[in-house]
């Protein structure tokens, strides 16, 4: 993996972006949380007037064999099925991109099948799909480390082609156990208190989802305080390349949208992995899984929606982006009150 | 003012488009709050997959003579100075518009002076201001209903050019101060549970303003079970033009998001007045006024963001409809799970 440094946030500019707001032709301060997010994206981006021309939501595509004791909705299948409905623009997350005019880039980093030269997928899959954790390894470490990389590699490429914001998001049937599993071991906290219904189990389903996770971390026996080993044992490969997704984006001032449960998960690995990843990370919506707001609070993001949502995909940090949009808007677009004649 | 009819909700719309939400390719109901603001969309336009071609928000401008005792932060002629910099696109509200891809429409109903012909500028000019109701009655009630068919009025001529999602806006120096006094009346609470800082003011200014506001209900004793009674004397003419707007709006099945505290009070008055426009409003975000959680919670409207927003123009609303365009995108953008070969 790659040797990289994190820029530090831009106070100055932040500072002015500040100035800038209370200059604008409105009542002081009136627009709330909008006008603090506009002030962290300047600090992040290091431009008193963050704009954003391209948006991209990047997307990771795996399978999980743990899936295979049937603890989700649908099969296993459905990871690829929905991958070609995506790059047919088929899916939530396409109509959702379309709505917020952000770019979906759809990566196979772990699919089981071959899926062979699909038109739009990006084709970097390091393994068939993550190992069934409940008896071993979910990864090596060189495959986690390779998954990383492929997210580091894609936060690049979009930099590359004019990307300032960026949302991780995946596709991965089974992928809430990986991310109960890591959350539990990364907060300490027992995993019933971060295990939800995923796509929709019933109580059944749920205890034997609880029991096969705590199982996995008996057999894998990860150390909390090496963010590797935790993914290693009990992550998969989208996990690590959203992971790399938020590490990338940091490391080249782009600031990374946090979505649900899978998203918050490897935010939180990866900000135990490089601290100044958290400088970077900008909370969206608070999922339906229990495990989320645990995470969001743990990581201190704070979250603007409240809607239920619990599709993944990356669709609640692809809707915030509109909001986004709107909060860095005003820098550029409104006059100011010496424009109106009403200088203080 | 004209007389209205309500056409009811359409249950059957709304039954058709839950079916259709089940069978998109995606986890069932897994969008939560927005699969249920789509139903509701569904049920007042009247078809199984609603769609905004055209979206506006119609932002009434008005002064108040109360704002001659000093209770805002800044003076009366800036509701002018602000209608002058909407016409030219540097408000706020033309931000979020362009944002939300929708229109802005400003229509004069009560400035101050004559502002002649100022291109974009709708003149419906009813009265140069409300009086002050500290001393007297805000309005004839003749005025009062020449205001809301304004409103009225500008609903059909949306409507007309296409418009099928309203919001009302308004600008108007002092005018939390009406809506307090409406609010209070309404609800029969205290005054000062309902009134705030407006756009920001010192707690010996909110002190008078609160006192003032008492002396105007004393001294015009509104009748709460009359709702013209409570607008004319305490209100004033952008809120009985945006009570038009979403009567109006009601009438023709178009929905109207309600902003902030002024329009929650518009809100109340025109349900107050007309029960069925209850049916047609969709509630956005919720103001840092104390009033306005009172008053979305009697009408039963639910908020989606809390983002301490206290600007007004209508610019909650609008930031919200991009979250509408993206609820009602999917029925008409998303392949079903038949499509994608997962028929259930």
């Amino acid at each position: 993996m790659d040797k990289l440094t994190f820029p530090p946030i831009d106070l100055r500019a932040e500072e002015d972006c500040q100035k800038t707001l209370d200059f604008l032709a409105k009542v002081p301060r009136s627009l709330g949380k909008l006008e603090e997010l506009a002030v962290k994206l300047a600090g992040m981006t290091g431009g008193s007037r963050p704009a954003f021309a391209r948006k991209s939501v990047v997307l990771f595509a795996s399978d999980h064999a743990i899936a295979r004791h049937g603890l989700s909705a649908t099969g296993q299948e459905v990871t690829e099925i929905q991958v070609r409905n995506f790059l047919k623009g088929g899916g939530t997350i396409n109509a959702f991109a379309r709505n917020s005019k952000a770019e979906l880039i759809v990566v196979d980093v772990g699919i089981k099948n071959e899926l062979g030269d699909l038109p739009g997928l990006v084709n970097r899959k390091v393994m068939p799909g993550a190992r069934d954790f409940s008896r071993e390894a979910a990864m090596t470490r060189d495959e986690a480390l390779r998954c990383i990389q492929t997210g580091i590699d894609m936060a690049r490429r979009e930099a590359d082609k004019g990307t300032s914001l960026l949302a991780a998001g995946e596709m991965g049937i089974g992928n809430t156990s990986p991310c109960s599993a890591m959350a539990a071991v990364f907060l300490g906290v027992p995993v019933r208190s971060v295990t939800g219904i995923g796509s929709g189990i019933d109580e059944e389903t749920m205890e034997r989802k609880i029991q096969l996770i705590e199982q996995g971390i008996a057999v894998n026996n990860p150390d909390p305080k090496d963010a590797l080993d935790v993914l290693t044992k009990v992550g998969g490969p989208e996990i690590a390349a959203m992971m790399g997704l938020m590490i990338g984006g940091a490391s080249l001032r782009i600031p990374c949208v946090v979505d649900g449960f899978i998203a918050g998960t490897a935010a939180l690995a990866a900000v135990r992995m490089y601290p100044e990843v958290r400088n970077y990370l900008i909370g969206s919506h608070i999922s339906v899984e229990p495990g989320h707001r645990l995470l969001m609070d743990h990581l201190g993001l704070e979250t603007y929606f409240d809607f239920g949502l619990r599709l993944g995909e990356g669709t609640g940090a692809v809707l915030f982006f509109s909001v986004i949009d709107a909060a860095v808007r005003i820098l550029s677009e409104m006059k100011t009150m010496r424009d109106i004649g009403l200088a203080r």
